[in-house]
């Protein structure tokens, strides 16, 4: 077992703290000591030194939309059309290639892991790979060699619409027919080093009433992650009261999905009764604004999900952009757009959704920097020309409101260092393989 | 006079050009070839290649506020407290200084002018400095250090409130007395190379009705650009109706501000008429949308403005952010959170708010990269972990919707290299630059 250690000029213990001794042991922490000497050994982080990221909604085949559809008018559902394009082309190898690059960029900007809500399964026209998780497999062999922990949220995806429509077109690779089939095909997936394999269910628009509840039972049994879209257009709510008489959360509380160890995805439109429904039962919100922005959502009600009960978490989802303290920083930035009044949240509570919440949403150890937890942690440069002035004091603030993906430094995953001077150790010139990976799919 | 030459492998001349050898004799432009070939001692410019960015709203020392108060609760008036703290603090030693770094980081994110709304005029007490513009001839010092461009909008600041209040505390150092002391000390400033003089009417609470009057004649008689904030709150607006019966907008019409050569600030809560009223006149725009987020403005009406007739321009503004790319994204990603809708600005037409109707408002003959205009030009990297993957048709969106500031590589300010490799050349370290400078207020 390898045993080293860093010291932080200052890092982020629940407080500000200067001078941190890092000790590591294998995968975990051993000793986090304040004010203390830098050993000769110790690898030196200036800055200041938070958990780990964690990137709890990707869709990684999106960032091949970036730069492509933001300029797009009309609403949501065109951009799911061409969004559908670019699903309908990729193979185990091209998602392979396009995933590591992503995530390797997801590396750079200091997330640890990654929430990959998954549900392009199967070939083109919806008949299973020999391999019935050769896809899936892709993505974990992707974050492996990226160097970041993956959650893979394998997603249920039945129906073409609330009706139960069958699926067509594209959809069909994302089907499996029926829940058992589902389960069937998740049941040969497998946790593993930086692994962990969850449950998803895509929406009540995709997974009919009976679905939902075969899948949270499914992942209750296992103690795993259960992550499911909630409410991210009006249009779902309406479709969803029309056939069911219920709102999406109601649906989803009647069928026993919501719980402290589920994760809604937007909660964007929702009644007050619903924010109830996801705060009595502890169930996490994961925010996706740069996202939610992009596809004109709008603004979720965060700060009474938060007085509700709900833990916030955030997600960069469709990649337009990746960096996890834009995303912290937006979810109090359009509050205040939608209220016109600030300080909705403190910046240590964004940066706590941004680490230990979004670690608890992928069933991960890590989050805070204690003996015991996994050796995830990330360095922000507080000297780069946007952090530059910062005071220890309001190093939360700093980091959440001024810092961007641009300015991580040091990366280390489980004791492993990952990125460092903003490099990725082990696969390079991140832009060079994004590139490469794009150019393949045009 | 020096003749030299840059290779673009992309420029944007108002569309997308391979391969453009841009040639440069003195401060101008005097040829732009697509499709060349590139001379063998042209810098070449990989990436792509746009007009310099036109920061046209500063208040330099509110840099000073970075990472300090966005965790602030309240609303505006609350925050403007706290940024007045920091105005009493300055005197020209030290703003010289930060400014200096402030331009400097604007200079690294690929600004080329900077239109600096200024009312910091007197000593903290209100008396006069020995030079009654040492303020101002810090800051025109300090951008002249940097290598950027100068619009001194010299600002009017006469009264505490629309009821003629008079000036208090920290406002004391903001007043010329009456519009002719205002109009004296600006008489004693000159236009010079890469410095244009400019006037600026605080707003209507500040500036009673004859002294807006006295403020756009002088301007018009002079031919420089008159800026002002417009309606960036609801309540300027209510006062504003009780104290006279008009709107801000209103109000500046019937006293002869609006114009062509006027920008209106902000221009964040306004009526339809005001929305005529703007567009009809020809105002330009000028939007700070990651401020209007941060101090919880709102959302203006940003595409009504433009079907009216106003040109749109960008600022930075209270700088919790220097990136004009943010600013340009944010005026359509802010759209679509308040209409639900995507497409309200193509790419394009936010590119030419940052660049040409930038330029437009500060008064400079630049902004498009055409022969015998000044040779202001900005290159980002198509590269990066932010930007890999574009294509040359999609270089606008590429640009406007992927890249930041720390894209930005080489910039060129009449036809001076300013940055090379994302490095300032006269100053270097400009994280240590504005470390120094903020370090020096505590």
């Amino acid at each position: 077992m390898t045993a080293h250690s860093y010291h932080a000029e200052l890092a982020w213990l629940d407080s500000p703290a200067e001078n941190v001794l890092i000790e590591v042991e294998g995968e975990r922490l051993v000793r986090v000591t304040e004010g203390a000497e830098a050993p000769p050994d110790a690898v030196r982080l200036p800055g200041i030194t938070v958990p780990g990221l964690a990137n709890a909604h990707s869709h990684a085949f999106h960032r091949a939309l970036r730069g492509r559809t933001q300029a797009g008018s009309g609403d949501f559902w065109a951009w799911r059309e061409r969004m559908y394009e670019v699903a309908g082309r990729l193979d185990p190898d091209s998602y392979f290639a396009l995933a590591r690059a992503v995530y390797a960029e997801m590396a750079v900007a200091g997330v640890t892991a990654v929430g990959e809500f998954h549900y392009l399964h199967h070939a083109a026209d919806g008949r299973a790979y020999a391999d019935p998780n050769a896809m899936g497999h892709a993505l974990v062999a992707a974050a492996r060699e990226a160097g970041i922990r993956i959650t893979l949220l394998d997603c249920c995806y039945l129906a073409g619409g609330l009706g139960g429509e069958p699926l067509s077109g594209v959809q069909l690779r994302y089907g499996d027919g029926d829940p058992a089939g589902w389960a069937d095909r998740v049941a040969l997936l497998a946790d593993g080093d930086g692994v962990r394999i969850g449950a998803a269910i895509h929406s009540v628009r995709a997974v009919p009433p009976e679905a939902v509840e075969a899948v949270a039972g499914w992942a209750r049994a296992r103690g795993t992650p259960l992550h499911f879209h909630l409410s991210e257009q009006q249009q779902e709510n309406e479709a969803c009261l029309r056939a069911t008489g219920l709102t999406p959360a109601a649906l989803l509380h009647g069928r026993g999905a919501l719980g402290a160890d589920a994760t809604a995805v937007h909660a964007t439109h929702l009644s007050d009764a619903d924010v109830e429904l996801l705060g009595a039962s502890g169930t996490l919100a994961c925010l996706c604004p740069t996202t939610e922005r992009d596809l004109a959502d709008g603004v979720g009600p965060a700060s009474r999900l938060v007085a509700a009960g709900s833990r916030l978490c955030l997600g960069s989802d469709s990649h337009s952009v990746i960096d996890l303290f834009e995303e912290a920083r937006a979810v109090e930035l359009d509050q205040r757009l939608a209220t016109g009044l600030r300080g909705h949240h403190r910046p240590e509570d964004l940066l706590q959704a941004a680490t230990g919440c979004g670690m608890a949403s992928l069933g991960w150890d890590a989050g805070r920097l204690v003996p015991g937890a996994l050796a995830d942690f990330t360095t922000v440069s507080l000297r780069s020309v946007r952090t530059a002035g910062s005071r220890p004091q309001d190093a939360a603030a700093q980091v959440v409101f001024a810092a961007t993906a641009a300015d991580v430094t040091h990366v280390v995953v489980g004791g492993r260092p990952v990125a460092a001077d903003g490099r990725h150790l082990a696969l390079g010139d991140v832009g060079e393989l994004l590139r490469k990976a794009l150019a393949g799919l045009e």
